[in-house]
């Protein structure tokens, strides 16, 4: 195999390295495999991305970004073989290549179809609901998110090349945000790979991407106020970025993921021979070998009832006895290479750290097998497993992080003990518990939530449906306080969100419908001849009105709809009682037959655009009907949603009005239209 | 009138200040008026905080809290008077006054009203929608939000002592944090006076508020990750704070509001004589000289189309003209005095550096009348207006901030030209637009919403209801990117969130039902005898559950329904359209039809628990029903959302399910149930 030469792609171009490189070696077996080096004009390339990028991605809307990241992810899904054949040579085995790279391409998948769903077919977001600022709703405010002006500077972590790049690339699209994205080092020749694929997808806008393999340079020093950087790597690395003058001084949005003393506890439910106790040793001997523990949601403390800590390490003993280590083309090898000997040097030197405070119960660094490759050439590890009887009086086994498979049992005396250990991470990724008590878990939740980005419950239950204590999702936040760099990533449309400023707009209702593409209460609303239900979904335009009616209520329709539907309730069929509940002033009509009415009102019959009511939101019954009264609705477009070839989803805004003009019932209605 | 030695409010003690203390002056006329200073124990002020407040807040549910925000911002009503006296020391008028005590007063019944609307009775909130984590449903994921476990350090500005306490007090509160509130010097007297009512009120919980008469000391130093300092004034104070090695280390949440060069835009279609050009007027005016300028969202850039460039100027002049500056207690005063000589000198010099780039079109800061008080003695400046042809090529215009009665007319040649202009602001809280035509606005929006934390719409229609460019309001966001800090304040409870951590849940149904306290899908439920709406709300449990039915529905209900109703659309009534439609098999029943159905099965006729239905969330029609189906609804309590004394609102799970178990609907069903 040849030395790749990686190089780096600057304004649509792309630029080999120069000057002094450096070499990449393999993890596995210390051969060069690539090349990496160079200077760029980094103000330039920002200044490419928001010049060129920016604009061109903001010309989609959230809708037309998300089928590119659909079709971009069936691209590289395409073409995965090629990168599994790179990824072994960072030490990973094919499990562990699942992770990153098919784990990437489904995090695009996942933010390609919450677009379509969760984000409008437009250019920017609508943020929660209308705020009502005045009395006579004359003047309201609505939230709304538009794309930053600025540029994404992704700055990626070495154990994961592909998911690490596409987790914060995807969102950032999403959003219409353009990305300069730089990987760690040691692993980015497949982190090029799989850029370099994106790039001859041809499927992205000119300007959206660009990648530096090598020093990010003075980039940072050139980032402003619609700028973001989002880091994933050390705590050391994290602040030492943060503390750029240029960062701080001009509120560069910086969203860190750095370090986290991950636990998992097993429930004090949770008993050897239970269920969840077999579940809870099999996901940590995953956590310790996956990606030979190079995750930063790996579990590093694992907290158990005092009672059964010995029961604990014998049983993770016994599973981490029988983990290959070796060369990770080979089947039979479990656990892989760490990324680079430097990584080994300093797993190395934390476990010499841990050693002060815990004892070692299983694997000796200095004396392990490896199959199929050579020890000394490759980066290779044993898993470790620590004991620690005082965990109270531990310091280190809360504080040091060693990045591969080294871990640490410790005893705990009840659940809130067990939480206070926890919590002595000062901040993680991630804890799991294992246990089959709702009670638990609240408990769990209330005493220890504020420390975690995620907390990860798993018993008899989940089963294999379960997606592991390790595994971020793209749907759910990815991120911690303190220790863990006080970043979120990802949480479906909140990670498109990071890329986005909120900002609060004021003004009238026919402002605010402008603004939104919506209708809102207290707009101008159009009404004309032709029926609305007769118009194709392209031609609907919000505040499009229908009033329909008037259609009496007599007391004669309540009886007959309750003989009819069997809805005897009191408050229908029974005056005195009715008087007596304090919301009527007597008999009133039933809501549905209010909802019957209404439809029968505004329904124009013969086959139309129309293709069906499939929903209905937000029902309100605002002032009881009573038998005499005589209803008239109306009918406003308010909002078109999304769509297909052939058809669309239209959400109406209804309100149903007495013969005294006041609103009875409001409702929102979905229908299908034909396009 | 006495000197006041302020005190701290230091683990529930009163603190007098001690050693090298200063002098606080009166803005009007320069006596003394209050002494501060002296060093506290700041380590066991935050210790105090989150060993005392913090579990006592914690331990009540949100409804507790805002219930006693309520109660305080009726105390503090009913001693308003107390204050005003105050504040004319501060160099505010009695208008500014209502701004900053009332504003404050304000946002404390807002952040209660929210926090009982908008917030469960419960411990932790559940943020966004349960999110599908498997095929099957058996494992999910739900983002929920706990307090964080530190201490929110309040670091406030000296232009709104009341407002600017309160307004970080309420959300901070809400969330079920304790605060240690350090107000500016210049005007902490007023601060300190109103702080004192809070403690005197004995409605908040001991360990939940303190105070600091002086300065932070080490208190910075001794944060962690569980803590959060929010921060309003300079940029350049910010960035000294920001840079605290140990805020950066342990990612401490930090929330800045700063500086920001406000701008106004008189929309292209607003020519002087429309209701728009006055309007506009208006509101400038009002924005130069309310609080003399002293306003973090006051209009610094008055953008105006070229043409109309010489009427705004004419136009502002005219009304700057009749400006009254003075003694703050007198009626006749339009403007009081800035809030110390220091800000009087930084504002001068302001002015100074502007007048290389705009001539001075009104106001001379070396001569000028002051009514009822020495000019010397006193804060005071006059109103000050600049104007500029060459906007694009200004620089300090575009940067500089001169916090005081000071504004700038720029012309602009069209609307994207205006826009440019603005976002050369780098970053604002504000930018408003005076415009009656809703597209101008949308393209505002799209334009230039990335660089304001708030976009102010005022036309014609908006008339007095409109809030006021300058008026930031507890139900939107306040803050902005950039040079405006890159934080976000209030905006309801957005506002509270930024006091608590998110965290993504994941487990089983169970276990995600035991910690939200909602049924969710695939829950277990329990069905006993008695007929859930013959419980009282407080007997109701989330799961509690009743299947009812079967009730088939026949081609005569179909028609039936149909006739009685109106509603005679095709899919109904019409086999041959109904096939040809892409959603149905052939005739289908109405879908209000199922829904009644279903409450004929469900409801319990005879008085009792149940008050009334008065609404329905979410319903999906997921299947066609066909003429010979047979029906039978489950009905769950999904969640007890809130109560008086009286009674509570439940929240019903509902489905409705065919003859093959198939669901054929689904919603949530909303009641009224009796205590």
């Amino acid at each position: 195999m040849s030395i790749i030469p990686l190089n780096s792609f600057a304004r649509d171009e792309w630029v080999a390295p120069s000057g002094d490189t450096s070499d990449l070696k393999s993890a596995v077996d210390g051969r060069v495999v690539a090349r990496i080096g160079g200077r760029l004009d980094y103000a330039a390339m920002a200044d490419h991305a928001r010049n060129v990028g920016g604009p061109a991605l903001r010309a989609a809307t959230f809708h037309d970004r998300a089928h590119i990241l659909k079709a971009l992810a069936q691209y590289l899904n395409e073409r995965r073989e090629a990168l599994y054949e790179l990824s072994y040579d960072t030490g990973a085995t094919k499990a562990d290549s699942l992770i990153d790279i098919d784990g990437g391409i489904g995090t695009l998948f996942v933010f390609s179809s919450k677009g379509r769903r969760e984000l409008p077919d437009d250019r920017l977001f609508v943020d929660g609901a209308v705020e009502q600022l005045s009395r006579s709703g004359g003047f309201i405010g609505q939230h709304v998110a538009t794309p930053l002006r600025g540029v994404a500077v992704h700055i990626n972590a070495f154990n994961f090349p592909v998911w690490g790049m596409l987790e914060k690339l995807a969102p950032t699209f999403l959003a219409g945000v353009p990305s300069i994205i730089k990987p760690a080092s040691a692993t980015a020749f497949l982190a090029e790979a799989c850029f370099r694929m994106i790039v001859e997808s041809g499927l992205l806008p000119e300007g959206s991407v660009q990648f530096i393999a090598g020093s990010t340079g003075d980039l940072l020093d050139r980032l402003g106020g619609q700028d973001v950087v989002s880091f994933t790597g050390s705590a050391s690395t994290a602040s030492m970025l943060r503390s750029n003058t240029n960062i701080l001084a001009n509120s560069v949005r910086f969203i860190a993921e750095q370090d986290s003393l991950n636990a998992s506890i097993l429930g004090p439910d949770a008993e050897p021979g239970s269920p969840e106790f077999d579940a809870f040793i099999r996901e940590v001997y995953r956590e310790i070998t996956a990606k030979a523990g190079q995750k930063c949601t790996a579990i590093r403390r694992i907290l158990v009832p005092a009672d059964w800590h010995e029961a604990t390490v014998d049983a993770l003993s016994a599973k981490l006895e029988t983990t290959v280590v070796g060369d990770p083309r080979l089947a039979e090898t479990r656990m892989g290479a760490l990324a680079s000997l430097a990584q080994r040097t300093d797993v190395l030197e934390k476990v010499e750290l841990l050693s002060s405070e815990a004892r070692r119960v299983f694997g000796d660094v200095r004396s392990f097998e490896v199959h199929g490759a050579d020890a000394q050439a490759g980066a290779f590890v044993p898993p470790v497993l620590f004991a620690c009887d005082d965990p109270d009086g531990a310091s280190r086994l809360h504080t040091v992080e060693a990045f591969g498979p080294v871990s640490t049992v410790m005893p705990y005396r009840d659940l809130d003990h067990a939480l206070a250990l926890a919590n002595r991470g000062e901040g993680s990724l991630v804890a799991s518990v294992f246990t089959h008590d709702a009670q638990v878990a609240r408990q769990v939740v209330l005493g220890s939530g504020a420390f975690h980005g995620r907390l990860y419950f798993a018993n008899r239950d989940t089963g294999k449906e379960a997606t592991g204590h390790g595994s971020p999702l793209p749907h759910l936040v990815h991120g911690g306080p303190g220790r863990a760099g006080g970043g979120e990533e990802m949480g479906g449309i909140r990670g498109v969100m990071h890329y986005m400023q909120r900002t609060a707009v004021q003004g009238g209702p026919d402002i605010i419908a402008g603004v939104t593409g919506r209708y809102v209460a207290g707009a101008s609303t159009a009404e004309e001849e032709l029926h609305p239900f007769r118009l194709r979904f392209g031609e609907l335009e919000p505040g499009r009105t229908l009033w329909a009616g008037p259609r009496p209520v007599t007391l004669e329709d309540i009886e007959h709809f309750a003989a009819f539907t069997g809805d005897n309730f009191y408050a229908h069929m029974d005056e005195e009682a009715a008087a007596a509940n304090p919301f009527f002033p007597g008999r009133v009509a039933h809501g549905y037959l209010i909802l019957s009415f209404a439809a029968g009102m505004f329904v124009d019959p013969a086959p139309g655009p129309v293709l069906a009511n499939y929903g209905l939101d937000n029902l309100r019954f605002l002032k009881p009907v009573e038998p005499g009264a005589s209803l008239k609705v109306r009918l406003t477009v308010k909002q078109k949603t999304r769509r297909n070839e052939e058809y669309g989803e239209v959400r109406w805004d209804v309100g149903v009005y007495d013969q005294e003009g006041e609103q009875v019932a409001a409702y929102e209605l979905l229908t299908m239209n034909a396009m």
